[in-house]
């Protein structure tokens, strides 16, 4: 059955990522969550750090694990046969720079699929940018993210 | 491997449809496309016919099943026991329409999910209405769509 | 204190209207809520009917009446003395013809403010024209719509 | 010089044609307004009417002649061996079709193009149907069409 | 009667922020406009100056008074017993996240309402940042703010 | 015959906005390529290479010239005695900052129209920053740039 891949920077990871990942890997035969380098922001976590905290949050969803990445996602997906990108869509705003996404990983790998889940409502307005920017101001963000992210945000940010 | 379904009125199918069907019958387990009967607006060929002309048209895509419904789609899922839905999107004109589509559909049936593919570049401004006004105009339609559908509209219209 | 007026065509009205009366009514000092002849489309109740149900579904939210006119909105908030109209907003999709009613309203009644209220996230994708696809294809619409309101769809389409 | 063509129903032409038309005129070595039969809307008042309305509105704008075709829109411009359509756009609502009609336009005559021009501020919200809301709800609309066309609208309405 | 709170950078205070706070402290019960720190862009005016040039240009509107604030802003919200918050919205591309900031103020402080008062069409394009941008390049932006706010972007920039 | 006007960052330029120099040249009499000091972001070539890049990849397009210019874009228009800005518009999220950008330069230079062109199909999702972003990650950027942009572009991020 088709492996598929969610790469993103996940700084941190958020109930709805993790919303996407459960309903992703029932949806093909396991998911490959690829955590990537962010050159163009900085973090709030490091790398490895957003790896670790991916990889407590999805222990118990089956078929899914942690990987990470630098270089071009298209050659990644090349290099393990993989041919189904997940992205989560919240609303119109997210489709252009999705699709054009898609269309240039599309141009590097001919035959990989972007494919497109809805995120669910409940966490259809949570990004980790506003998380942060919550956090920061001093909000509790434990309704937006698992319980083990609200506390690392806490100790970086507190 | 999980079945998914593409519905839709298909009046008539044009290569944009038909590029989603080639590729969603790859990705998932075997696609049935399924023909609404469309109450809302009037149809240029009937139930009967749209569904031979997706027949013809799709003969050769390993997987593809053409069938037909009316009443709810998350109904006739559930009775199938099919678990996704596959839409094109086009652009962020088509999101808002198709995520409160994809909303009601779960709530008619939970766990159903929807996954959207991007239209191919190719056929992003293809669709059936403007490939009805075009041939209505006297427009050769035939890049647009496969040749017996081409041939279909001409005659209707011709 | 600002009375503030909500039009519409309420039909049928919804969980999302009823939301935005039950906020508004308490944003401002009270609320008519004004059942509109729409001229364009075909309704599934009368005008009446509209009335009757609006009044029954509101008849315990504090400061709401339901009233009825045809001709200029603007006209009746002027007659009337009204100096907000209130609308609820989904998302993107809405703005656009929404800012285009605002401004013609305020030409043609200057002084005349909309206030756009976001529409809760549980009724963001609920319309009155969905309900009425939903119902017509024999889905359940009892939990987008009041009980009272539901039976008379059902009683109209069953 | 490059003449241009400026095709739609005009029905009624409005200030915000008009300041189009204007404008255009002067960006191109003249300008062909170019009224369509639309076969898909019931429209108030006849083909013939239109052309008048137009013809008299725009009397006094050097270069502007008005005409009238049914047929493809490309079909018209390859006849008359114009190269250059004219939209006025408004806001993101009307861009995905137009780039639609221009993308259709280019395909059945190669070397077409569409070039839009922003609608001023003024007449930003001003379109064909909203007058004619307006004006079958009783409302004065003598500020967003010109003078001849406002009787015309009140003699057909009122 | 309700006071209302309209929060921003103000970096500098437009003519299209004078209107929102002129429009708005007449439709509620007073408004205080909220001079928030912005940790994520650098300033042109310190926090100080901005409350400054915003307490000048609003010294003459009737209930108007000018806060500074840092921290969450629905926690000063609930501190200060404000139940609405006031946005302006120029067009579809500020909605989501504005709706994305409206939901995440009520989930930090149930029952904050925020309403969206629609830009006049005469400031629809400016915005702080254009105004920078175009006095950073030499333009005369008297119009487009207020006299004192001109001259002092221009000490700055000049 | 009227010359026009497109101005940008070009860093660096793209088979995108070559296809926009292309047509317009055609359409205008003349067309001269303004690149602009971009004081928001770094850029990744010199003003001077940006202007040599597209010097050499203009070199054979009849009627176009390769100016740079800082300050205000409409002092530039106003002083070389251009009335006519072209734009690429490769969707609906390009559309209200250009709307924007058109109505202030406007404002600084009455009667400077802005044009819009939609890009082509081919070009759709092509643009300076994704293809620093694929270059940055190791990939070919051979198709979307010319092949002395793609090998300045290597020498610099390689």
């Amino acid at each position: 059955m088709i492996r598929a891949l969610y790469a993103g920077s996940f700084d941190p990871v958020t109930n709805g990522h993790l919303d996407i990942i459960t309903r992703a890997a029932k949806l093909f035969g396991g998911l490959t969550v690829l955590v990537m380098q962010n050159t163009n922001k900085t973090s709030l976590f490091s790398l490895q750090e957003r790896v670790e905290l991916l990889r407590q949050v999805t222990a118990n969803i089956p078929g899914v694990c942690v990987e990470t990445a630098d270089g071009l996602l298209a050659d990644y997906a090349r290099q393990h046969n993989v041919q189904i990108l997940v992205r989560g869509v919240r609303g119109p705003q997210d489709i252009e720079p999705e699709l054009a996404a898609a269309h240039f990983n599309s141009r590097f790998y001919p035959g990989l699929e972007t494919v497109f889940l809805p995120t669910s409502l409940t966490w259809k307005y949570v990004s980790s940018s506003l998380v942060k920017e919550a956090a920061g101001a001093g909000g509790d963000i434990s309704s937006f993210v698992p319980q083990v992210v609200a506390k690392a945000v806490k100790s970086k940010l507190g």
